[in-house]
């Protein structure tokens, strides 16, 4: 443990090092020009000239015996990090001490030779370290990294760096060119306020670190524009304090005052997110995140501007609608029979009227279009997504990042169980707000089934947990976060949809026909939907899901339980230390550190996903019952971003910068609620919706081709001598000789041979159910599969500017061979690479980029012997 | 097209250095040493001391004006190469003056320019070039890449190389161990007998070249272990000729007579191919094609064994059937409605008791099972493709190879039209054996469907390759192949399949029913599938297909054909060189070039591939129907692998080796296949077999719950008066007065009030089918998933042995920073880099892989030091 959470460092200042590796030599200098208040500021060590590029923390409790060393930036460190696995010789032997340490009484003798073991090991390998120097109960040791650490990391690691090299994007002409300058004007509104870095037609050439070929890389340019220069020295030091502002750190600080500006702001909400100021000050995968969420948010304005008009189409068209006119004409008098047992009464149909035509409204002609649109929907937005995200590898430099560090899992078994029990926990508890919204005149039996169902998965959930613990410890850890993630994933999803898909499909399905209803228990009977179906109910259900759940979840969970947490926290760190130090904590200015330990520790994206996959579940497996569930969403997500923007730039330490290439399991849990989305959808509109039944009366029963008749066709006849003993109704407003009511099914009529049974009609509508379904689903996925193949993976524009910057790397070589040839060859001429390259760079015109190897041979030499007879 | 042909050569060239990269500075020196029989023995410039390394070939018809500059060793070279982008202004220039002189009338000057400035163009880029000094009509140009251009190349290409580092792949203990090593032996017997290059368990590290580390490169192993050295010599001289092996390339023979004697050999068709040596010889893109059908050959195995047992299993149940023995049983007496208007008579069902029997055979409980099990074995086969690419990447060090090249097509128009033309010929070209299939009872209904698709099909091909044609033409090259090949495929299909398809899901499907059967024109009824089924018309299609087509394909295509064109081809240069030439070329000795000129160009693999796809379409799309299908692909696979390597070993010019990553969309189009075989197995199961009806009457209408009854259940009654006039049989050998006759078909009696109407089990069973689909898919989906989920991508000892290595690069890039910090700190040592490396070599044992670098550093030194001293 110990040892995992102290190599981790190094991996996140390298990665950091990715995004400004040549500042990092100047660092020093920097200081040494200006040096800081007090001693480095809280920013430097002790000389004032070393940078402090991380910190260590550890409690040194005495009295209770209990030391540990965590990482203070960071909350959950170890479950993110991937350490070089050439580490794991050094890692097994300090894990066996550790372990050999965790099975004896914990003893801080033994605790201080681990530490001691390993921060001579940190310093063997090229760092630098500075402690504290009083004795307090919370101890901090700062490391520096050197220059020559930093680059020989950079150079093993391949990481890429911008070189001196850039071209222009070639400007569209023609028509294509006024859209597109029009275009950009228009985004130009809704871009934040951040400086760019250069003009956005300019790229530059980046290319895997080297210190031999340090005189290709750029240097002046990033420390001229970047707004984050010096980033490297506040890794640590995330809390948003606009006072403290001082001339030092003045450009690190006046990133983040852009961040808190620009992005975490409600003002803003209307703008595109600043991708890469927030890449730069949190790392790539958090970036990631809220490219993806800006992206899912981008797309949800479509998908909601058309669910909209499905649903303002059938409040206009409600009024020409046959079945719900039929439902409402008092004239046709048809007699109910009752819903339950005795106690109940016969009812007219034209009573529930109000239910029938606010059903119409999310159940028209213009929904099942929707349902497909939406399939295709999700297809559209997975393959924008993977094209956003080939563009942010590409503009961030990851495209050469190698893949996950294959490393053993250090993690005591104690861990897993620990988070095992947690998610077991977070998922047993019920989700109070979806309960509620299960209408008043449900039976228990919902919440039975729900919580049964919960309960047997809880059960499997646990099984396979087992199992998976017993097997697949000694696997890769990012394996293990996926598979975490995704069991995770199951069971809140479980928890979440079961109760919309009890309603959507299961509810009413099996409760009987007057005169034979199911009982369960003996004495209840299988609860049916409301008079005017299942989809009102399931409706009623998602408004509230979406609108209710999220707010709450918005305001309650990410607002005022972080508020509570860090009160307690405040309470118990004063309690715990006020005993023995705290004169001597008084009497010190408290540090950048001291001030930023008091922070929420980072907890990680999963909960963040977590919440925005179950929301995506939402919009697209019930859209057909639901076609305003992409506005609510998209109302969410505006407010969404700004929530999580203003955590994580003021609320919690700051995180630190995991590289990271894609956003792994949640792209396939996104793409399996998709290809899942087709099918629910499929049968919410085959079973759940009257379209079917609809269509099948009027193309197979109506005599006149119309819909007039639909209502009385569906309608079953029940003659009331059949009813069971004591099942009719007791008192009632009816005629007591009344002899005929109807119910809601198909069904031969007393009258017939074969009385009560499935008619004719029940067949042939499931049959039509069906084959609907199978036409549905394979349309569907067949579209799909069409745009996932008709987009294109890489956006034409970047294949160009890669085919480019090929071509521009192939010259560069090029331009190196030639001169090492003609050094050859005319060996008096001085090497004087800048004027050649210069001379170069001005040969190699806009018009040809790409000029021939013998080309540039000739006119580099020549120009090297003009320079010589000079 | 000059160019394009010319610049083709050069990444052919550089591909094969991917090889024996090494091996090519040596080439003069061999030469030197053993000079060959003549002027290098036609394989040497006249100075005997530099190899030829590519020969092009033009045609001088002066009498004719005819100039042809083409690449000897390759039919389409063109298509199938990637020039690197940086020569495409070069390229854009020659292209211009060639298409100048294309608009001109061909004159010989223009031709002769545009050739010398072409060979200008290599010469400057550092080729050397020799020309014939005879005149002839066949001129053959040799070309010398130098090492300096190579190594040159190979740098800016990235090539891998191996180096000196090689390490020992971990030896299994315990059970695992002895089950390995019993696995090895039992394989032994099906090695092919090609000496590997070194012991199986040792692998080299690889990395890429650079001329600066061309100390880590080993050069002895390759030279004295690989049977290929000196391969790029003879890069060319692809005839199999064992009589002509000299001393000189007896290494090049050596591996050639073992490809045929080894592989291109029915002798050796029960062992595996040895593909690093096809690979040697043949490039990546042929050397993935033989490892496909290689692994589809393999997994045919499991799925033939599946589909006998099936098979047999029908065998032995057939006579406890109840359906069929019902048909067969006389004493039940149906009496079957006649067939057709007039002229049949009545029968009796028992008449085709042998019918019913031989359908069984196919369609029993098991083929349901074999079905789904043949969607899980084609995802299995996908998946284990994938692990086999992946493995051959890595060990043919394909896994740093760019992408594929972004170039324009620089193809001239017409070419795209001729390649349009020769598809749409190929595929309106009718299958003759496919059509023999249709059995002697079909009208011409299906052959007229068939060919209208076709047509219909044609036109909307031509159309789409006409609109592709204008809109794609400047895109790239491998797009613009997958594009055609898509068309290919999806015609051919068409033409393979909409027989079988029509057969299983359509004949019979509208022909109405006794006393209103539905006439086309009039007066032909629609064609029924015979009485015991469409499910056995189906099984012989297919038979017939996969046995007939095939061995006619093979016998007639591939052998006969190729023949009779080398036969024409032969007369007609006979005829064409006789008329003045003659003397000149007899007196002369045919160099290898001329007979190698002599041998058939090489068409590419598209056929090849085809062929097999389709077959894959076959065995995977109607497996249901016919649980035989792997087996007769098995054998005929085995088969096919020794005939095509026989022609690509001795009857085509060597192709140029290709170097391909993948089959490209091949793969997508067995993807595809799969998918789509999982809807026509549902449907064949569902709608062609008698499977749903048969578990509908069990459970449904049955009232023992045994099968007996059903075949009674399954025929309707017709009243024989309700015959329309002139459609009663005219002579009957039955009671004139029968007045009910029987016919297959869900309807309600002549008694009933809706007479003749579909009856509620016809809806109950259309309800079972569609719902069986529905699951079926559904399943056999969520399966297939499952199985490629569960199947890694990258199998974990290749995972294992790629971390191995990473960390062994990492150990020697540490151990190089190690020697320059060293020598940094002690100036006065001698940097002898073998010595040290040999000796780090040692001390980095095989117990701890992965030393620390302080470690290494200190190690090393003290080495160092103590080298010093002495």
């Amino acid at each position: 443990m110990l040892f995992v959470d102290a190599v981790v460092w190094k991996m996140h200042l390298l990665y950091v090092c990715a995004i400004d590796v040549t500042e990092l030599k100047n660092a020093c200098v920097c200081f040494q020009e200006e040096p800081g208040p007090g001693p480095g500021g809280g920013l430097c060590f002790a000389d004032g000239c070393r940078r402090v590029d991380y910190v260590l923390v550890y409690h040194s409790k005495r009295r209770q015996s209990q030391h540990r060393l965590s990482v203070v930036s960071n909350g959950n460190v170890p479950s993110q990090s991937h350490t070089p696995s050439r580490r794991s010789t050094k890692g097994d032997i300090l894990e066996a001490v550790l372990e050999a340490g965790l099975a004896m009484e914990p003893a801080n003798e033994l605790q201080d030779k681990i530490r001691e073991e390993f921060e001579r090991g940190l310093q063997e390998e090229g760092l630098e370290i500075e402690h504290d120097k009083e004795m307090r109960t919370v101890r901090f040791t700062r490391l520096h990294v050197p220059w020559s650490v930093l680059s020989r990391e950079a150079e093993l690691l391949k990481i890429r760096v911008p070189t001196k090299k850039t071209y222009q994007l070639k400007e569209k002409t023609g028509l294509m060119g006024v859209i597109n300058s029009f275009w950009t004007k228009i985004n130009q509104l809704f871009q934040p306020g951040v400086p760019e870095p250069q003009d956005p037609r300019t790229r530059v050439l980046s290319q895997p670190f080297s210190r031999d070929k340090l005189h290709l890389v750029i240097k002046e340019h990033l420390q001229k524009a970047s707004p984050c220069v010096g980033l490297i020295g506040c890794l640590l030091f995330c809390r948003f304090d606009i006072k403290s502002k001082n001339s030092l750190f003045s450009n690190a600080i006046r990133g983040r005052i852009m961040l808190h500006e620009e992005w975490a702001n409600y003002g803003a909400c209307y703008k595109y997110q600043p991708m890469d100021l927030i890449r730069k000050y949190f790392g790539e995968k958090i970036g990631l995140y809220f490219a993806w969420l800006g992206v899912y948010t981008q797309l949800l304005i479509p998908a909601s501007a058309l669910g909209v008009a499905v649903f303002l189409y059938g409040c206009l068209t409600v009024d020409t609608n046959v079945p719900s006119q039929e439902m409402c004409d008092e004239r046709l008098n048809f007699t109910m029979c009752p819903l339950c047992d005795r106690v109940c009464d016969y009812w007219q149909l034209s009573s529930i009227c109000s239910t029938a035509r606010t059903s119409y409204l999310f159940d028209n002609h213009a929904t099942v279009g929707f349902a497909i649109f939406m399939s295709l929907w999700a297809a559209v937005f997975l393959e924008h997504w993977k094209r956003r995200q080939r563009c942010l590898q590409h503009s961030w430099d990851l495209t050469g990042m190698e893949d996950d560090e294959v490393r053993k899992s250090t993690f005591p078994h104690n861990v897993i169980l620990y988070r095992i029990i947690v998610f077991a926990v977070m998922s047993m508890n019920p989700d109070h707000e979806a309960k509620a919204n299960v209408r008043v005149t449900v039976t228990t039996t919902a919440v039975i089934i729900n919580l049964l169902v919960v309960l047997v998965l809880d059960e499997i959930y646990g099984a396979i947990a087992a199992w998976i613990t017993e097997l697949e410890i000694p696997k890769t850890e990012s394996t293990f976060e996926e598979h975490v993630i995704l069991k995770a994933f199951l069971l809140k999803s479980m928890n979440a949809f079961a109760p919309v898909f009890y309603v959507a499909f299961f509810k009413g399905r099996f409760a009987g026909r007057p005169g034979d209803y199911v009982y369960v228990f003996k004495d209840f009977r299988m609860e049916e939907c409301s008079p005017g179906g299942c989809l009102i109910e399931v409706c009623i259900q998602l408004g509230i899901i979406m609108l209710g759940k999220q707010l709450i979840q918005n305001n309650v969970f990410e607002i005022a339980i972080p508020k509570l947490k860090k009160m307690y926290r405040t309470y118990k760190e004063e309690k715990d230390g006020s005993a023995d130090e705290e004169d001597k904590d008084s009497k010190r200015e408290p540090q950048r550190w001291d001030l930023d330990y008091d922070l929420e520790p980072y907890e990680g994206l999963s909960p963040e996903y977590m919440e925005m996959v179950i929301q995506y579940g939402f919009v697209t497996l019930f859209v057909a019952s639901f076609p305003l569930a992409p506005v609510f969403a998209l109302l969410n997500n505006v407010i969404e971003i700004r929530l999580d923007a203003a955590k994580f730039v003021t609320e919690i330490r700051r995180p630190d910068a995991v590289s990271a290439k894609e956003i792994g399991i949640w792209y396939n849990i996104l793409s399996g609620i998709s290809k899942f989305a087709v099918i629910t959808n499929a049968f919410v509109i085959s079973f759940t919706s009257e379209f079917i039944p609809r269509m099948v009366y009027q193309y197979l029963y109506s005599e006149t081709g119309t819909m007039h008749g639909y209502t009385n066709h569906t309608l079953a006849y029940f003659n009331t001598r059949n009813f069971k003993p004591g099942t009719a109704p007791h008192d009632t407003d009816f005629d007591r000789q009344l002899r005929i009511c109807r119910y809601k099914d198909y069904r031969d009529p007393p009258w017939s041979p074969e009385a009560y049974q499935l008619s004719k009609q029940y067949w042939s509508v499931l049959a039509a159910r069906l084959a609907f379904v199978i036409f549905f689903q394979n349309l569907a996925m067949f579209l799909s599969m069409l745009v996932a193949w008709l987009i294109p993976d890489v956006p034409r524009s970047l294949k160009e500017q890669l085919k480019r910057e090929k071509a521009l790397m192939m010259d560069l070589l090029l331009t190196e061979e030639a001169d090492k040839q003609c050094t050859q060859s005319h060996p008096l001429t001085t090497t004087n690479n800048d004027v050649v390259i210069k001379c170069l760079g001005e040969g190699s015109s806009e018009d040809s980029p790409v000029p021939m190897l013998r080309e540039i041979r000739r006119r580099y030499c020549n120009s090297k012997i003009n320079m010589n007879m000079h």
